[in-house]
């Protein structure tokens, strides 16, 4: 039997990593940090085209970012944007996501993705994603894992377990941020991978664990349903959003979910953590400077520039610098302190001065 | 006998060694590069006011700068800039300025000063001048040499001779810039002083020199007294101001004058040569950073920032930078690399890039 298969992207993020070029009303995932034109949340939906029609595309987003997120994704129908009143993590996200495919066809399956990921090799990625939603046909809360590339302590792991079908494990546990000694033993020990927060299954099986295990949070989703046939969803969200417990998908479902597989994938996956990343993703020339500029770069190497479209940016003598001008900000870094934007974020979040 | 005291500013420099805050069109003394708000030029006539009143300041600039300049030095007559249609070096721009004010009184002292020069203390400057305008009163052609702090090579040196009267005294030679060594020894035998570019004398005294060594020009500039007679003299001049031997003052008049001193004097002077001069005369904080900017630095010390008014700078983790945006530019450089800013400019020039 083939289902239908529906993507929830996930966009509600406001980070501060890539600030001056992200701010709270244009976060990350509406930028074109990927090296190309299109932003990553455009290129999200893109990737998956292949996979899931437009009007399977579901948008998870902030009231706050709704109208520019709609705008970025113009070929989506407008009602496929649900945007929270505010962010309560990720399970009433998937949650409510989750409501809203369960009314259009309740053995549908969903894939949940984050809008703001980078993907060297769409193609695998896509075999990967047609793996996963195979397993999550029978019911299973599906996760694809990133074969890791280096101890990385700033992300969650997965153990897999033993093999179920082609391409697809049973999970031994979900593993916290580890400290660097034991991420060195999971890279070395083989069998971990990277948690990407893409989560794949049947809309009746993710919100029979909601039932199970978080039973007022799927009452309340019961009644955003009965909320829609009168016309009242928003109405009703915006009113009792803030009562829905806090809590991440991973945290509140997936860890203690009766069936839970994971499907390891290796696609060129990046979460763009930082400048340093797009600097790591972005062409370069023959000096290894990455500009997206008109720039005259003398005895420089190693730069990523970027600036408005007209201005020029004149490099003498610089070496693996981050140099971004927005038109109204300009950071100046070494690449290697490209985390440390967060200091100047808070300089002035401090002083309230309204370009964050 | 009390002469009246003209000043005559020189003010055709299109140098580059501010780009990008200098231009073709508003080079460095139309710029507020000393650290106030005030542009050099306008601080060089506002130093001189108490010795000479604005009535009696001339200024020589190009055509291209005229306005820009009349427009700096609103508190001049507007009959007091002359425009030279094309620059011809030094000493035409100074036997013009001359005939003038000889037409006002041939027996007027005239001291001729550059633009662009910073004056970190204007009282003892303004003694110096003093001392220099009185030796001149007899006929001599006076200049102000520096006395020397290092063993610069980029300066013409005079040596001094005997001692004429306090503080003046007779000049030896002059000497074109020396290479380190020959620098190393005048510094260190004494007696050697930078050549200025600051000069004193009667009108009549320095155009009667003009007519012993460069008569062809010193009769143009009687060709020029007499169109101005009939109000014809901007016609004239446009029209014969590239037939002038263009050569410098120092070189076509002050080297073979028959009478010639020079007054020694320390004000603190400075020819702001480049961005690493406004760094070491602007005022600075706690981390040496001089900052004319909305600027933010984290972890950041030694360096120069100068953005458009509103405009934030956040810096990390940067040391002994030059940071200079001018809106439609941004130049990024070590301090120690501000000559190479040539660079740059020749590569826009090359490309007939506009904002040279």
């Amino acid at each position: 039997m083939s289902r239908s298969v529906y993507a929830v992207i996930m966009a509600g993020g406001s980070g501060t990593r890539f600030w001056p070029a992200s701010r709270g009303s244009r976060p990350k995932q509406l930028l074109p940090l990927a090296g190309g034109d299109l932003s990553l949340i455009a290129e999200t939906v893109e990737r998956i085209a292949p996979l899931v029609p437009s009007e399977r595309v579901l948008v998870v987003t902030s009231e706050l970012l709704a109208e520019a997120t709609a705008a970025e994704l113009s070929m989506l129908p407008p009602e496929n944007i649900l945007a929270e009143p505010l962010g309560r993590n990720t399970a009433p996200c998937v949650g409510w996501a989750a409501a809203h495919v369960r009314r259009r066809d309740p053995s549908a399956i969903m894939m949940v993705l984050p809008a703001d990921h980078h993907i060297g090799d769409p193609e695998t990625f896509r075999k990967t994603l047609a793996t996963a939603i195979a397993a999550a046909a029978d019911g299973a809360l599906v996760t694809v894992g990133i074969l890791p590339t280096r101890p990385e302590t700033g992300y969650g792991y997965i153990e897999q377990g033993e093999r179920i079908s082609d391409g697809v494990y049973a999970v031994t546990r979900f593993v916290e941020k580890p400290d660097l000694a034991r991420a060195e033993q999971f890279l070395a020990s083989g069998g971990f991978v990277w948690n990407s927060g893409m989560f794949f299954f049947r809309a009746d099986a993710v919100l029979a664990e909601f039932e199970r295990q978080l039973p007022a949070m799927a009452a309340q989703l019961t009644e955003y349903d009965a909320a829609a046939k009168e016309g009242r969803e928003a109405e009703v969200v915006r009113s009792t959003y803030a009562s829905l417990e806090s809590v991440s998908f991973d945290h509140g479902i997936m860890e203690r979910a009766q069936r839970i597989a994971v499907v390891p994938g290796s696609f060129g996956w990046s979460d763009l953590g930082s400048w340093t990343t797009a600097y790591e993703l972005a062409s370069k020339d023959a000096a290894e400077n990455a500009v997206r500029a008109d720039g005259v770069l003398v005895d420089s190497s190693g730069c990523y520039v970027s600036a408005p479209n007209g201005k020029l940016v004149a490099l003498v003598g610089l070496h693996d610098l981050v140099v971004v001008d927005t038109g109204d900000v300009l950071l100046v870094m070494p690449r290697e302190r490209a985390q440390d934007v967060r200091a100047v974020v808070d300089v002035l979040k401090s002083r309230r001065d309204p370009r964050v």
